[in-house]
């Protein structure tokens, strides 16, 4: 197992202290939050993001609320507390595992006796949640570098990494793994307009890490791929319906489709908290559509001319049978067993 | 045939005047040069950009060249001016027209006799070609539009615009003309990173002329396409090799990838100036490379930690198979006709 060093979630001091990715790499900026409306923002504001890191936030956000209602209403407080629930699983709408982690700290809470302290059990669950999400990372990475052969080289989109997760990250848990395995030559990641999470946060996260990586414009992907640059895509999921279908960073689609015109090989690496039973196709996704500034303008200096509008979705929907392999932390899935996710999560 | 205000090179006062596209669309800068070494470093430094605006600044560079020449020895200036030819023509590598445009010139340079003022018949010629150019991308708008059916939207990538050309454009002027004649509902511009040509150029160039535009990231074509929401991917060209292989900006091979995985169809749109038949395949077209700075830093400041190296081809192979329609100043090529150039050419 690769040592990995970056953590974007922590609990210190009874708070939730989040590591700020808007500033990265320019700045190590952390920012403590001790309210429930502190983390909802921060998920809105995409202090922290990537799927599994927004719910293990938003399970200490949950922490934090209860810690709010109780000590505003020892009687009434797991009513009060259904406002920050809302409040929170509405922060962004595409990742699944917000809801998730919503879910399992609702299983600790209903349980608990009126006038009981829920801080304590609370907190246990969400450290759990936390704990667990890295050792299933972890157990994905040994999976997943499996499929690689020695000499290999691989894309990535967007940040799927530690910082995206409580640690060692989902695709690039399998890219530490396979480096640690000695297979993997080139890490190359698209810069990932517009908020260039794969500039920003995975090289630097790689970087940290020692492990090589090239960045390149989302457009000049394809080309890589017909050079031979590259044999694995290698990605991570917001949400992954009931048919297989994942939604991802705006741009995983088109990598999607020029991994399957160039026969190179796409893995999607993503704990089952991630997958949607309840969502029977990629169709039914939610796919959050962010402010156009987000494209128009860069560091508060416009890029357009004023007055232009902007198509900004966020993520977009990678149909199943452009996924060669699912890594989960409970094994991999390969196409087309894909199709039979039920039967796989109720085996 | 709808009237277009943007034009990006011209002949003032005995100078060559560049629109500086490098500062647009915040800063209307225009940059006179009387030197042709001023011309050969506007070029390389991306002044003015776009394949048939190049080869025209290049024409108006040589009337230049050959007076500093006649004024400097009017017994030998032939020979001196083949060493600014030669440094013109390496200012960029990927485009043709820039050697085309320098053919011209030389065929009008060699008969000429010694002592003989050479400025009044090279900027007669430099004009010529500019004038043709005009008139052949009014030309292949007509063409073009033809091919488009009422209610259709259509997908741009790069500036391929009169900010390209001596004015109307190649795929803009497509555009143009198919928005002139009823036809086009939406143009969709991809951002087209890192030099960011749609929206900075596109976007500016389109809304002079009243015709909406939309920008999304260049990693949103494929969703796009999947949402159904554009018929045709309309670009220009650099180079097109004799087998009909296409070289254009990064990122447009990825969009012809996508275009044929939906269904879309896809069309370039160049004067047969861009024709290369001395380059058999698009693997022979050389392709620029540039400084990775374009990727890993935004006006002057770091986007990436530092260290991190950077893959930049700012250009890419599109193979002649995923073209639908090749549209020239002469007519329109459809596939497979596209295979035929030679014959084409020589017709």
């Amino acid at each position: 197992m690769m040592h990995d060093t970056v953590r974007a979630v922590s609990w210190i001091d009874h708070q939730l202290r989040l590591l700020d990715q808007r500033w990265l790499p320019q700045r190590m900026v952390y920012l403590d939050c001790d309210r429930v409306d502190a983390v909802t923002q921060a998920i809105r504001q995409m202090v922290v993001r990537g799927a599994p890191a927004i719910g293990i936030a938003a399970a200490y956000g949950v922490v934090l609320a209860a810690r709010q209602r109780y000590q505003q209403d020892n009687t009434h407080w797991k009513t009060l507390l259904q406002k920050d629930l809302e409040l929170l699983a509405q922060a962004r709408p595409t990742a699944v595992n917000l809801k998730w982690a919503l879910e399992q700290m609702q299983y600790r809470i209903t349980p608990l006796p009126p006038h009981h302290d829920p801080e304590p059990v609370l907190l246990a669950e969400a450290q759990r949640i936390h704990q667990t999400d890295i050792a299933h990372n972890q157990a994905m990475g040994q999976w997943g570098a499996q499929l690689l052969q020695p000499g290999q080289s691989v894309l990535t989109h967007c940040n799927a990494g530690a910082l995206a997760t409580g640690g060692y990250g989902t695709a690039l848990g399998v890219i530490r793994s396979a480096f640690q395995a000695g297979k993997l030559t080139q890490v190359y990641a698209d810069e990932t307009r517009p908020w260039l999470q794969g500039t920003r946060l995975t090289a630097w996260e790689l970087q940290q890490d020692g492990i090589p990586v090239s960045i390149l414009a989302d457009g000049a992907a394809a080309y890589l791929m017909q050079q031979g640059k590259v044999q694995w895509v290698i990605v991570g999921a917001d949400r992954i319906a009931a048919n297989g279908d994942v939604a991802n960073k705006i741009g995983t689609y088109a990598t999607a489709v020029a991994a399957r015109y160039h026969g190179v090989k796409f893995m999607v690496v993503a704990p089952t908290s991630t997958i949607d039973l309840a969502t029977p196709t990629g169709a039914e996704i939610p796919v959050e559509m962010r402010d156009t500034k987000e494209l128009l303008e860069w560091a508060g200096q416009p890029l357009a001319p004023a007055g232009i509008p902007a198509w900004n979705p966020v993520f977009d929907i990678t149909p199943a049978e452009l996924i060669d392999a699912l890594v989960t932390e409970r094994g991999i899935l390969l196409q087309p067993q894909l199709r039979q996710l039920t039967q796989f999560l109720t085996d």
